[in-house]
């Protein structure tokens, strides 16, 4: 599913730009090639139409979009990128996830404890106010620093002025930096989910690929000032026009992708990165699995994790294929070979650029020096919801001593109202699964520094890795929202004489922590930036601008084709029905359906269209972004790229690469006729059919 | 699909005895495991219930199985198994294997050139006859040549005495010689088969995969004195009561098994033949798909081969992957080990057994110095249709010069009227397929012999292969069958007087080819059949007699369990239903629903049940056979196995192995519904329903 991994697992991601080929392209709004949609399909977007569908889009901060689809400010997105909500709203007594959700009524709309949302009001420049203060003669590092030192201030006085959250956006590598002016909503309540097991049908076996009958939806509604909010920008509905070969578009937040990586880069991706996250994720799943045996009440606590891994360890395994696939590599080495040899031809050009490539395969060595550690120390620990709540309180209030743009990226002023959102949600969270993620983050530091490191020493304190996970879990009271907020009131003074637990490993972890991560940003990402801006300089020579930056979690707009295709032989018609869903049921999961579904079948037109393909541009974070027809009409929810799609991390191609969507037919006919969510059905605006 | 390959590839197989596990087993009719079946299902087969199956059940001895379904000589097999009748009866202008056929009355049904199906009508122990000439100090060869005259002679007088189809059957690799008597019926004509679009839904790529969507049925009619024939054994139809749990049982005729093969035999094929087989498959579907290009008519009279190589690659593919597997070697070597431990510890079982596995793995040694000569000169020649005839015609003049107990075995005086009724029969010949095949034939003889060598350089004459075939295609009569029989007629002189071109080639091939093949019996064969009854002869002392014999195409009673299974993760359902059969439907081949089952879609009770598995122990050859309730009531037609039922060639197992069936409701529904196919549903008995 294409909601955002987790992981941050993208430090290398190189923000190149890459010229356009096929319906390939993750478009910026303010760049979105207007003319290319009419030479190929015959229709222009004008300004006011780019501009309802940006004003309709909306981001969810954990990691997906969705829409506006009522002016009462109902918001739709995948039920994977509300799963985290319905999870956290679910008690042993009550399970949502399970048996579905829904608020006939405003009354039982139910607030989520930790979500954020964003629509993105403006895009402006800001490459020359944050390279100001940058000097030629200024290294990698020093470039960087005051380039974040000019992002940070900016966003402040942005945000201070506009009330609006503002971030300072990183594009084609440092090439451009725009100002996103998002409008926040911080009270978002459930209105609606289906059981997972519907939304979810196919379970992970069936997770990227196609065809699919999956009712993966969620209905949320936004909230400001207790009533809901109201919505100038929504999506009108269409139910029955879509056909193949039909122009469709998608609006939302791609996470990232490696487009523009040279084959150094990929190279690291291939021989370290990617097996060390594979191994990663494996041993997770494995104790996430024993730990859901233990009973359902474990299960139910550990399924969107076991989920999120899942999902995830898919996505590196094609990944990881690809990569290690000698004639993938040569296309995308020719695409490489191409740039070097036109920059060669040129003896200016091979003078100003010609040097990126080596200065960045430099890099990654470097960077194989440090990997194992850095990894570990960040990823494995944070695995552990309470030491990510830790370490926060410890560097929030180290950091909120220091002037805003010196400050370590995520506790600049612009981000502390989202930042204190997630610190002091009243999201559950459950000790027996923490104690095993960070029983296994204790092995992995082991591992990684060997068990005579000072470090290592320090945190085991002569028990096994279980034992402190035990007891360090055991010790602490970050759990309760108000025991964090007591801590973050106190400030640096309440931290440093702390005795709980985890803010005692978290300052344990954090001097060295700092270090490398510093280590990473001078080094290696430093290195990274400086020659990727020149790398996307040599090919805005070569290619023009009509290019797009790789993915960065914001908005943008793909377009494509509804159109089938061909999988080892079979051709996939580029629509399942309802009646599919019926017939792949066994009563087991992942086939089983919910017995709503099976009380109501024969109310069901089962011929109604469920799910389809297209061909526009997605990426992980794309989950629950509408996609749209001409007219700006939603005609489905997009929740899956097909296994074909992953290669497209690194190459983008269409002949098998699909967007996988619910079908917008399929979502209220089950709304209507399985659900009897009357009332949600009426509030969608549904064109009147041809 | 389970029809049984073309390929002579099973010359290996070693006749043994295995111990019956789970539903494992093909069992012969006068050794049917009834108290094992009822210790199990609680059901005991009669002797009436088992003669009524048996008598019921039919053979189609181009490789498949079919059964009797009405009093006057209506026989149901798959459209696989008949489609060599259907493809012969097509013409570029009436191509019933594109349009399907149905004969509403007796006058319109359509005589098969070249079918012959066989009823057995019983069964006798020959061990004793067949042994009698034996003598304890005959080497192997002369063993088993003496064998093979005492079976010729017991034949013929067998068929001179009842006037039946009389065979000596070799089970448990000569520990058991039996007398099989068959009614023969050669008059055999065509009522109804369905489009091979849905006959063959989803094509290669779903072939041996379930769930499955295919009406892989096909009735023919048997005359005798050209009347329908009166049948007294045929199968009531059951088309309402299946469930998921119920005893069914398969009777059919699995065409070879290599489930008592030792290591070494198993290494052979791993690392000699089954390589060589992929690659001449693929060479040859690559060939033939090219000549498809060409055009329509190409496409029309290469289809049923081509569907053949397909088969039959997946197949090896499959079972090359389990030998290749060192998990599933290892399984199977704990079998040869724990008979090898059980008779080393017997100083009298090692003194007579104990050498056994030594010799045939020397065997496997001898024949792998001239394995690439030997099945160049017989297999890579034999896919031309013409060799084949010129071969029998060169080989049978010269052979019926001799006793009958001294021929070659296929031509001994009791097969003499199954060869000729292929030999003449009026089957259309396609020479320029032939001119492809033979051309690679060719090609292949070149480089196992050595360009030098002299038979090739005979056959090339200065010419390529490509040119030597053609002009050996074009040289030839031997498309007539006229001309075929005017050449038998004259004898081994007017073949050694001929100069028609095939002929000229078969006779140039023939010596060497006899050498080679003389080489194998007495060097291989005899030494696998001698110590192959030995290593039987040791299990029937360790495991007692209820045990089946490897598979040999005759009549097997296989039993199971309808079940489901979950196959990568994903559970499925026992059966599919009409409904999904349009759901795949995306009208391109091989999902291309014929334009009778989208016309009449509305007809169609779409939940009613279609295809569906079950755990009964099968292989190639059991296509067509009919799957039986515990009342021997027809449920289904066998018509594949799934992927995991593939490896079963070597070891059962019934965790995922599965037996893919049409359900009698499906048929009996589109026959009706789809293709008004009225008076043929009539004729089918259907039980009331409960």
């Amino acid at each position: 599913m294409r909601r955002l991994a987790r992981l941050p697992c993208c430090t290398l991601v190189l923000l190149l730009a890459l010229p356009a080929h096929a319906d390939e392209g993750m478009w910026t709004f303010n760049n979105f090639p207007r003319q290319l949609v009419q030479q190929r399909y015959g229709f222009l977007p004008t300004d006011t139409w780019l501009d309802h569908i940006r004003l309709s889009s909306v981001r969810f901060n954990n990691g997906g979009s969705g829409s506006f689809v009522s002016p009462e400010g109902l918001v739709m997105t995948n039920h994977h990128v509300g799963s985290e909500c319905i999870q956290e709203l679910s008690t042993a007594g009550s399970d949502y996830m399970a048996n579905g959700f829904y608020a006939p009524t405003r009354d039982k709309e139910s607030k989520c404890p930790s979500l954020e949302l964003n629509v993105l009001m403006s895009i402006e420049d800001a490459t020359s106010t944050v390279n100001a203060g940058t000097m030629p003669q200024m290294d990698a590092a020093a470039r960087l620093t005051t380039q974040r030192g000019a992002m940070s201030r900016l966003e402040k006085e942005c945000a201070e002025k506009t009330g609006l959250r503002c971030d300072v956006v990183t594009l084609y590598e440092g090439g451009v930096f725009s100002l996103y002016r998002y409008k926040k909503y911080t009270d978002v309540r459930l209105v609606f989910a289906p059981e997972s097991e519907i939304a979810f049908y196919g379970g992970d076996p069936d997770n990227f690929t196609y065809p699919r009958y999956d009712l993966d939806i969620a209905f949320f509604r936004v909230y400001e000032n207790n009533q809901p909010a109201k919505i100038a920008d929504y999506l009108i509905w269409n139910t029955t026009d879509l056909k193949e070969n039909d122009l469709v578009f998608v609006s939302g937040n791609p996470g990232s992708t490696n487009r523009q990586n040279t084959m150094a880069q990929l190279e690291f991706l291939r021989d370290v990165q990617h097996p060390a996250i594979l191994q990663f994720l494996q041993v997770r799943l494995k104790l996430l699995r024993d730990f859901s045996a233990r009973g359902p009440e474990q299960a139910r606590v550990a399924r969107d994790t076991i989920f999120s891994y899942e999902n995830s360890l898919k996505v590196y395994i094609y990944r990881l294929a690809a990569l290690r696939d000698p004639d993938f590599m040569a296309r995308r080495a020719a695409v490489e070979n191409s740039l070097r040899d036109t920059v060669a031809a040129s003896p200016n050009m091979q003078q100003e650029y010609g040097g990126a490539w080596n200065a960045i395969a430099v890099a990654q060595k470097t960077y194989a020096d440090f990997f194992a550690e850095n990894r570990t120390l960040r990823n494995a620990l944070s695995q552990s919801r309470l030491y990510g709540l830790a370490i926060d309180l410890v560097r929030l209030t180290a950091e909120l001593a220091k002037p805003n743009a010196e400050r370590l990226r995520e506790y600049r002023d612009s981000n502390l109202e989202s930042l204190k959102q997630d610190l002091f949600s009243e999201a559950p969270v459950y000790p027996d699964m923490e104690a095993v993620l960070l029983a296994q983050a204790f092995t992995e530091i082991s591992a990684a520094l060997g068990p005579d490191a000072p470090l290592v020493q320090q945190i085991l304190a002569g028990r096994t890795p279980a034992q402190a996970a035990a007891e360090c879990v055991k010790g602490t009271r970050l759990a309760s929202a108000a025991e964090r907020r007591k801590l973050f009131d106190g400030g640096k003074a309440a931290i440093d004489s702390s005795s709980d637990t985890m803010i005692l490993l978290a300052r344990l972890v954090d001097p060295r922590s700092r270090e490398l991560r510093t280590r990473f940003e001078n080094e290696v990402q430093a290195v990274e930036r400086a020659n990727g801006t020149l790398l996307a300089k040599a090919l805005f020579a070569v290619k023009g601008t009509s290019v797009y930056p790789e993915a960065t979690f914001t908005l943008r707009l793909s377009f494509g084709a509804v159109r089938g295709y061909t999988d080892e032989g079979r051709p996939r018609r580029w629509y399942t029905t309802l009646a599919g869903a019926y017939e792949l049921n066994v009563g087991i999961s992942p086939y089983n359906l919910p017995k709503r579904w099976l009380d109501n079948r024969k109310n069901v037109n089962l011929d109604t269209p469920y799910n389809f393909v297209s061909t526009p541009d997605i990426t992980g974070g794309n989950s629950g972004s509408p996609i749209l027809n001409q007219k700006g009409e939603l005609v489905g929810i997009v929740f899956d790229g097909n296994i074909q799609s992953i290669a497209s991390d690194f190459l983008y191609t269409d002949t098998q690469a699909r967007t996988v969507s619910v079908h917008a037919a399929g979502i209220v006919e089950t709304l209507r006729k399985i659900y009897g969510a009357d009332a949600l059905a009426r509030e969608l605006k549904i064109a009147s059919t041809k």
